[in-house]
């Protein structure tokens, strides 16, 4: 628990009443969280992400929570001594890999992030993108491989998302935790990127933002230098310049999808920091980096201010 | 505005979070408030007063706002030239004086509260007792008076509630704001002490929470220490006992009226205090006093717990 | 109480079943009426108004009053020793002016009407233009107001009307009744001349007529007879052609703008008559004068006919 | 159409004015009719029961009219050159009788009906009994008939009703407009008189009022003068002293079955009287009898009064 | 009853299940039939027609049944002695014959029908044309009948049609039997024909299905072969090139104006084979002939399968 | 797929509509099933498993699906090497035990069963009795196991259930497929046995019917003949005497638990005939043996008759 012993009751009360104009222009949207890196498995990021979720909800906010499963997947391959193949860097995820992928996000990781959260009074329910017609998958066909190359498998696209579990959770205030496990050809399960899965059904769902929870402080400039506010236009440039490299190329445009897909406000936030998501979400300060549709009426210059929030 | 620039962003998000266990308590509970005293003169406090009420309102309790009107009420009378008769220290509410006394409360002061809590960007609607038949109101008869002495006018006490108009202003989330007047014989209006009708309006709409501001710390024991927390028996023990004097006495009746009407919990609460009502509602400082249900199930001790406030 | 003993049974039957076409066309229809004039003054015609109010609302129509508060303003004026100032024949309204205004139209005039109504076993709510959002003003700009005179002050123009808190109102069978005073710059109180409010109203509430109370029989031509009907265009001839001339002109153009809004007619009828509302809405008398759209499907002729009425 | 030119403009409006009691008292109540006898024959009478059925729709009543079928069945039977047996004065019915007697009331008199009321702007709906299971019949087993007489087939009493169809036609402002045959043993129709099944109605339905049409002033006492008000007690002491006789002792039975099934009031009226429905319900003047439930609240002494019609 | 005893436990589940598809696709969908000919007259057909209609509101669709009356009416002219006069084969309806008529078809009918139903546990309600404004009628202008030729009287034809009635008939789960009169000017009823009057319904009410039960196998082909399914162009041209003949014309014509209504598919069904309705809804057998929308997505070729049923 | 080409038309449409009471009967109950056993293995009878739920669901019942995983736990449990211990024969389940059990239970099973009723077009979703508060559960005490043998670890019962995840998933139409792991204290996962945590899901949620698929034929008496009735006093007896041994005693106890919660009758029926949920459900076959609550209004005889299942 962070120490706040040295705030006074007067500073207390001023920051709670400073976080009103936040929760009233959020009131009733929907928020899409992708969920993963250290705040997914570290002891106190963890608590600090589930007290947040369910403060966003109590407040009258609709987090909706979508996670990756990474390490632990791996775990339990090498437990059962499954070796994977490797096709251009891409797993090749067999019948025998998917069953893993599916034990290790629908179950233990799923239920875990519900369990968390309930944890803290508010009321999740963890569902598969099976569940209910809630993902169609097709099959992925990444670019980078060519014709001839092995089949990936069982790794899977977004082909179409029905929103009506999602909104029948939600009428009875149950908060949903979607593991990115779609409903392919045949009904078998098809494994989606997590980060692509949450910009997906960001856009299917009329969010009102999509947030990445990631473990770096946001887009960096050509100085290293955290880049708080972002057009569309401009994140564009940074990839094609090469400014933007890496892991981050991905991110950047998974968010520039669920902006193209109507989402206002995309963010790559920094889950390292305890609170990341009250943070960004009731307070002035910035975490990270925002890119902001074209249409969209008002974005913070330089640093994060209030009219930027609020146009 | 109070600064919090030496409040670090960890401790911010700490003090939101910490307040979630209030918030899932009171939803949708409603919360009556007297409002009075210099919270509704001084402009800093006021603006307070009403981010406080937006903030609850947001957040997903319900506050209703009963307010007096004092001075106001005398500044006028001196305005128009009218002097006040008085048996026995109460003043006679002559036709003439009554109109002063509506158009001052249900007017100016009102629409007074209306405009500021509007102003932070909630929906308030004020209202008087007489309309929508909310308040039917009966000839006071002070137990002071004796037979013979003259008539003091009208004066009334509260003979019903019909909370319809409440419930209807609710369902779209506009906040009440009450003024005290009600509907007597013949539907003529009748002055009503703004204490009494908030008190009487708590249990009749079955509110959670029934808060007084004063202008005081709170109740006072023989060594005039503060009392954080009583039990019926003993507030109705400090009056017996001489300790409760003067105007603390009337409070505490008003609030023993109101946990016997069925309010689990009333406080007399320090308005002098910005922010008075958001760290009574929302953290886990105690401001003033609580005096609790017997059948309530649990009251803080010395020192307000969290347990004792979320049994 | 007008004597009907000599009104047989027959035809007290035939009477009440005459209005059957009357009540079956306004079912749930909103009927706007500007209450003010000697039936705002008269103790008997007070009674009758309310009354009539009260059957219409009762017999399925939604009445919505708007009233205003002249004489009494003066005289409270007067009481408090202000003086005021006037530009070109129009009032200054200081804040001191403003405070007089607000509390006798929101505080005595609209309890008055409200008290008067519920009387009658109706259910009405007072309220004013700066409750919930309900009348946003601006500063007016008289167009007999040169640059360099002096600034009238708190007198305001309808900038946008907000009919959430009406409906809300409407949903239990409240009658609204309206006090004409605006929330401006700032949440300040404006003063907005009643006929024009009650004209914007009507046009933002969709109203299916607007009816102004008068305290002369109706429109009249240059022969100084009544005028049963007329379209837009040959009201609007009344005044370029100056046969309507002094007070007349501006109730007339108050109607036209109602018209434009959408409102498909609007009636100057004469307050002084006994139940003018219920003789103009449910039966076949006409009452005064009124103004019909010229996309309207149908306007009475010479005399008011049932055909006319109900199209 | 009654000449009402006599009547004065104020004159209407008062009338109109105060029918506001009753249309208040009775808003949302239902009101079974047993509709019969002349205002069923004469073609002046009929357009003035359905312009007051229609009335009694518009101001918020839920009338439901039962109704009989008399002479028109005797035409169809002589038509078709159907003899009737009779034992005791009761007819026998056997299936051919009952096939002439359902079409007449099901068909003939129930669409008249209909298509009357229709006429008048309200949309009735005209069902039987073994509609939806309204009407569960019995064989009847009439008291005169000893053992050993002929049976009489197919006439029967009420055994249940299932008040759902109602409802659902009520829902969307249909009047119900119910021809009394029930669905009796093997889904067979039975013969019910019209009387009882309109008192058993009442009584199922929760009715506020049962009204009786009938060919006479009222219940006369033994100087024939009508009496205007009875109590149940009064009702039975007329039947055992002999004071009643003939056609009238069942219907008072009717009445007394009514007001034991919890009906407030139960009314014998003259329908001979051009708008008798209007007059007794929204008018002072009372109209034959009306057999007031002993618990009821207050009952009209000698005159009806105000008083004693809104307790 | 048929004998199902050589039908082993497999065997009937599996019947059970295959009928899974139809009852998924046809869910909340309206399904309009013409209930006539040996199946309303066959006393085993009848109860199987019952018993199909039964199922089919249990599993989830909305059956509305619309009848005609045939021989019972000729049976009760004749019964009358009323001789029928005829203009070029059609009869004259005067008013005594409409009696006769409605008498027949909206009592004895129309209640035999529902009392059948009812007696498997649903819950039929009858209704006429006349009903809530059902039907709208005018009068027929039969084509044949030239300019002199004798008026035919109350012969109509469908005006316009408002569902409201069946609409809150559905919503408490009612299945509306529908007698087939209409409301023409003046009110009186007008006899129309009950295949148009079913084709007409269904179209005014968006059904997914018309079914026209008759005593034929289906549509023939010129070698008198059975036509499965028929395009609207091919419907067209068997009535053009003179192949369909006789009473197959008319209902060939009513078929085609309800797809042009935008119904999808109509059937010409053989209602002398028990079940016909259940067969034709629930199973792959093919009864009779479908004419199917040319924009309709799909029709089954020569043999009826579940691609062509559920496309 | 069954072979059903000798059944005749007839015989088809009769099979449909004998299941006409029984869909009558089951409207809108709720009937949980524990499906396990071989219909849970094998190819075909997972097909006919998965119609059968689609069937009840589109008929009109609620069908609530918890299964168990044995198999699958074992063969993961071996992959990744890992030992379990036993105390008297029940498995230790520690945490890295409890993980393999909720990775297959929750997902590879789960969604499997889920996977397989969309594909028959109905839309089921898969829960944990984690997610949403579902199951509560609490550290099961096995009556076998005495103070100081071993403790079992994450071995649970159910402590509560909480019902509104289930209320909200049927109000859109969604099939709740429930894995039997509750929420122990901590938040920590407990496995439950399928059996019990389906029983007591039946009585928490009001069910009509609890059906207990297994791979036996029924309760057998001492001369291994098939009992198709029991009441609850026989039941009891059959334990009492021995004549039911091994795991048919555990089943007939979960039985008896659901009866004394209220469930009217309680079914071990024969999960190795293919469709035998229809069989059950929807035909006059009995399938194995129900145990009828003593209150219950009536059981079957020797043979399941229509009488004894529609009382």
């Amino acid at each position: 628990m962070t120490d706040t012993s040295s705030v006074s009751p007067d500073q207390r009360a001023a920051i709670l009443t400073e976080a009103l104009p936040y929760i009233r222009n959020f009131q009733g949207k929907r928020i899409v969280i992708k969920y993963g890196g250290s705040a997914m498995t570290d002891a106190v990021l963890k608590e600090r992400f589930a007290e947040d979720v369910a403060l966003l909800s109590f407040v009258g906010l609709k987090p909706i929570i979508v996670h990756g499963g990474g390490p632990q997947i791996g775990e339990l391959l090498k437990k059962i001594g499954k070796e994977s193949r490797f096709v251009k860097g891409l797993r090749v995820t067999d019948p025998e890999t998917m069953d893993v992928v599916e034990m290790v996000l629908v179950a233990k990781v799923n239920k875990d992030v519900v369990s968390l959260i309930n944890g803290k009074g508010a009321r999740a329910v963890g569902v598969s993108g099976r569940d209910g017609g809630l993902i169609k998958a097709k099959k992925a066909r990444p670019a980078r491989l060519a014709h001839g190359d092995e089949d990936l498998g069982l790794v899977g696209d977004v082909e179409s998302i029905d929103p009506s579990l999602i909104a029948s959770l939600e009428e009875r205030g149950f908060i949903p935790v979607i593991a990115p496990v779609g409903s392919g050809p045949g009904g078998k399960p098809y494994n989606i990127n997590a980060d692509t899965a949450a910009g997906a059904l960001s856009a299917a769902l009329g969010a009102e933002k999509f947030i990445l929870l990631t473990d770096v402080p946001g887009v960096l400039d050509a100085q290293q230098r955290l880049m708080s506010s972002l057009s569309e236009e401009e994140a564009e440039g940074l990839i094609e310049s090469g400014v933007a490299s890496g892991g981050m190329i991905p991110k950047i445009k998974c968010c520039l999808g669920a902006l193209r897909g109507g989402v206002p406000k995309a963010h790559i936030i920094d889950g390292r920091v305890p609170h990341a998501l009250v943070l960004e979400m009731l307070t002035e300060e910035g975490i990270g980096t925002e890119i902001v549709r074209e249409q969209a009426p008002g974005a913070r210059p330089a640093s994060k201010t209030l009219r930027g929030e609020n146009p």
